[in-house]
């Protein structure tokens, strides 16, 4: 990699092994090196070595993907994107920024913020995880309910293709229909198809007043699903609607003492951002009281619903500190919300597995988190039988293996009960069209 | 075609001749005949024959697309989805729907309006337009202002391949990320990677009140434009945002009498469906008569909103009665929507050409719609002149060739201007792993 200055390279196997990890517990292979570029150009570069000296890439953003895709493999070089951090426009007229992959997710929506917008997309990691990770896994987000994951917010896109070609896809209008929609083939792709140099995105306009928020606690932890199916049947459009049980709330409360019940096996947290929120969010505590929750309160300031929110974010944080984590990613059609999460209570209870589970909820998105001893390299056969079991009934009622993190390394071994041959078939043909040497990141995704 | 009934497959050169031609002056080539597809059989039928014999097969929902893509060209045959109308499913639910191609965009939204829903996407041929013909171009509308356009109500898809395979595309679920976006592929590809004979689409709750309406006149179009930039900057969020030049309002009023004022040059319909929705019509009112509106009214009645949304729907019709149309599509950031106008404006002035102006404003999509003689079989050389240096200053503000009607035959011609030639070759890949032996609607959109 003659032309990347040496400060860009880096070999010492300490900190390659430090690149080479997510979030998983999957064990990385022994990469050749990182490059930390700092432009398009060192990206440029570093894939022309790559295909000159056929060497696989891994790009990588914050590192905090939950399906082992930015794992590093061995013979691999790590491309983190994470020193591109620029903001390099940010229109409020027309809602726009366009950005470099390394910008941390939060610190968008707070570059936004200042001329009363936001960026929408907000998944629990945003305060870590970068827009390019974002835009590679089609992160979803607390927000998603009502905004819409990554891709809804993606406009345009400049990639650098595996022979270091540069492709810009997409516009910076709202609309457009010139050629294929390459935009959306590269959201969601994880790394497999081009890196992400740039992105045009789009913001939206942030809610005039803080929203509106509301928390439930249940008996039960299928009555707690009963009522987010029966919130959404009912069009309240909550803003946030997320579902924490028994285990997961534990968990929180032995790290940050929250002063939980004996009798609580769930809770939900629900807020609307509309301009008739506060009816909105009374509506929706009506309906958790009906559906049997023992005790439902509105906040009465929004700092108490941010600390609220707050300890949501902080449930992953909070598992890992238990055992070492198989989360997995399952999302149903709303309505089985209370079917699947007993379902997941029986796996849990017939392979003597524990399972705390955490969800977005109002989209149907659930994290069953299987708890196992850290250390251990491999999840036991135990928790690979219960994650089997929750997957399949999750296919069974219409659902899908992954709702937002990605297929990685992690959820391979599941990827064909989803997609059938044709589509297998078609995807490696794109795969192919973008990457004819199969250097970018391979044996992820598909 | 052995297997397909008689009844099938039209030979008859009248009704293959109208089969042929969608709603652009585009004359048809000579088809070798129509199948009325009446199910997904006939469709792999047809696409296994076409495959065995090398025949062009050219998809065709309701015919009313506006780039030609629909246009039968020699030696083709048509397959046309109209007669698969069924809607197989609607979940409340689940807020989603299952439906065949060949249902009324219309009809698919009164269906759901039965559960107090709506399927958002109304492009103003949504009496008479398809599903899959709105999927094949990622048809926008009225509120997609507000709600997005098709791409965004589409959760999944079943598609016939060229050789006959069946391939199964997304979910049922709000969310999922598992292998690459082949949903999005679809939507907008024109019918040139396969024909869509069932797609799973999001239903959305539909307000529960009427939307507040305004209409406001203006005495300059530039105006007009300026009022609608400043509107949407201000966050307004209406749910339709609509402007109408004074070569428009002619035409409208030629056919219908509308009693136009003598000094009116453009007039706005907006709406709100928000919660809020008065309160946000009577700040886009304001808006209006600060930038200089002759005459701002809020509607009085639901019905006289329906009028004048009514009206708009007619633009195109009215304009038809007038003359042969070349009807353009740019769409450009919302803030330059004024020096966009200006620039039709001046581009009608120096090639001496009549351009009648409708656009979905709040979105940036224009649609200068230049009229020329009926009966000529091409737009004289000036409209031609005209449409290029419409569609040059278009891309010069970083806007883009077609906001929503497609590239189609029409605007191939502009293609290479937008598309660079990494985009065009990476797209011509894309197809040929679709459609390896290039039957479906060759020489369309790419
Ligand atoms: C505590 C915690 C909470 C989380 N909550 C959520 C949540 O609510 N919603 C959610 O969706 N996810 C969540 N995640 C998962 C994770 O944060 C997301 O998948 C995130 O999008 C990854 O971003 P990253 O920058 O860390 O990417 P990485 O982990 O570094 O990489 C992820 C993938 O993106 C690829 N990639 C990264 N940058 C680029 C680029 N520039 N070009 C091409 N490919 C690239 C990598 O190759 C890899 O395939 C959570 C994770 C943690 C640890
Ligand atoms: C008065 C009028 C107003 C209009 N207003 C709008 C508007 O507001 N917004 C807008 O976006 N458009 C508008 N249009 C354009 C047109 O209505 C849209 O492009 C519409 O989506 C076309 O639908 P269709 O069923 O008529 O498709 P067709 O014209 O029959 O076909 C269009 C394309 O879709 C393909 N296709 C059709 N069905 C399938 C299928 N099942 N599988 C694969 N490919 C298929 C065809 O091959 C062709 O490429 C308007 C047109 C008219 C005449």
């Amino acid at each position: 990699m003659n032309s990347l200055s040496e400060a860009r390279v880096v070999t010492d196997p300490d900190v390659i092994d430090s690149y080479a990890r997510d979030r998983t517990f999957l064990e990385p292979g022994k990469p050749l090196g990182v490059v930390l570029a700092a432009s398009r150009d060192d990206v440029v570069t570093t894939m022309k070595w790559a295909t000159e000296h056929r060497v696989p890439v891994v790009p990588r953003g914050g590192g905090t993907g939950l399906a082992g895709a930015s794992v590093g493999t061995d013979g691999s070089v790590i491309l983190s994107l994470a020193r591109m951090t620029a903001i390099r426009e940010l229109s409020p007229a027309d809602e726009i920024a366009v950005v470099e992959p390394g910008v941390i997710t939060a610190d968008l929506d707070r570059a936004a913020r200042e001329h009363g917008l936001m960026y929408a997309p907000d998944p629990s990691s945003y305060e870590i995880s970068t827009i390019g990770g974002n835009l590679a896994t089609n992160a979803g987000g607390l927000r998603c309910v009502k905004y819409g994951v990554t891709r809804d917010s993606t406009l345009g896109l400049e990639v650098v293709l595996a022979d270091g070609r540069i492709l810009n896809t997409g516009r910076r209008t709202m609309k457009g229909v010139t050629g294929y929609d390459l935009t959306g083939l590269f959201v969601g792709s994880e790394g497999t198809l081009g890196v992400i140099t740039s992105a045009t995105v789009r913001l939206r306009r942030a809610p005039a007043a803080p929203p509106a928020t509301f928390a439930a606690e249940f008996g039960s932890l299928r009555d707690a699903g009963a009522a987010v199916s029966a919130i959404m049947a009912a069009g309240c459009q909550p803003s946030l609607m997320e579902l924490l049980d028994r285990a997961t709330l534990e968990a929180i409360d032995d790290w940050r003492n929250i002063g939980l019940e004996a009798t609580t096996q769930a809770m939900l947290i629900g807020q609307s951002d509309a301009p008739d929120g506060q009816a909105s969010v009374e509506r929706m505590e009506r309906i958790c009281t009906d559906k049997g929750a023992s005790f439902v309160a509105v906040s009465s300031s929004p700092e108490e619903a941010e600390e609220l929110v707050g300890l949501r974010r902080l449930a992953y944080g909070a598992k890992e500190r238990q055992g070492a984590c198989l989360v997995e990613d399952v999302c149903v059609p709303r309505s089985v919300l209370p079917e699947m999460i007993t379902a997941i209570e029986a796996a849990a209870a017939r392979h003597g597995v524990r399972i705390a589970t955490v969800a977005h909820a109002g989209d149907g998105n659930l994290h069953p988190v299987f708890i196992f001893e850290h250390g251990t390299l491999e999840p036991p056969a135990e928790v690979w039988a219960a994650a089997d079991e929750v997957f399949t009934r999750a296919l069974e009622f219409g659902g899908t293996l992954t709702g937002e993190h990605g297929v990685g390394l992690l959820k391979r071994r599941w990827l064909a009960l989803e997609s059938g041959p044709v589509a297998s078939e078609v995807q490696h043909g794109i795969k192919a069209v973008f990457d004819p040497l199969g250097l970018l990141n391979p044996g992820k995704a598909i």
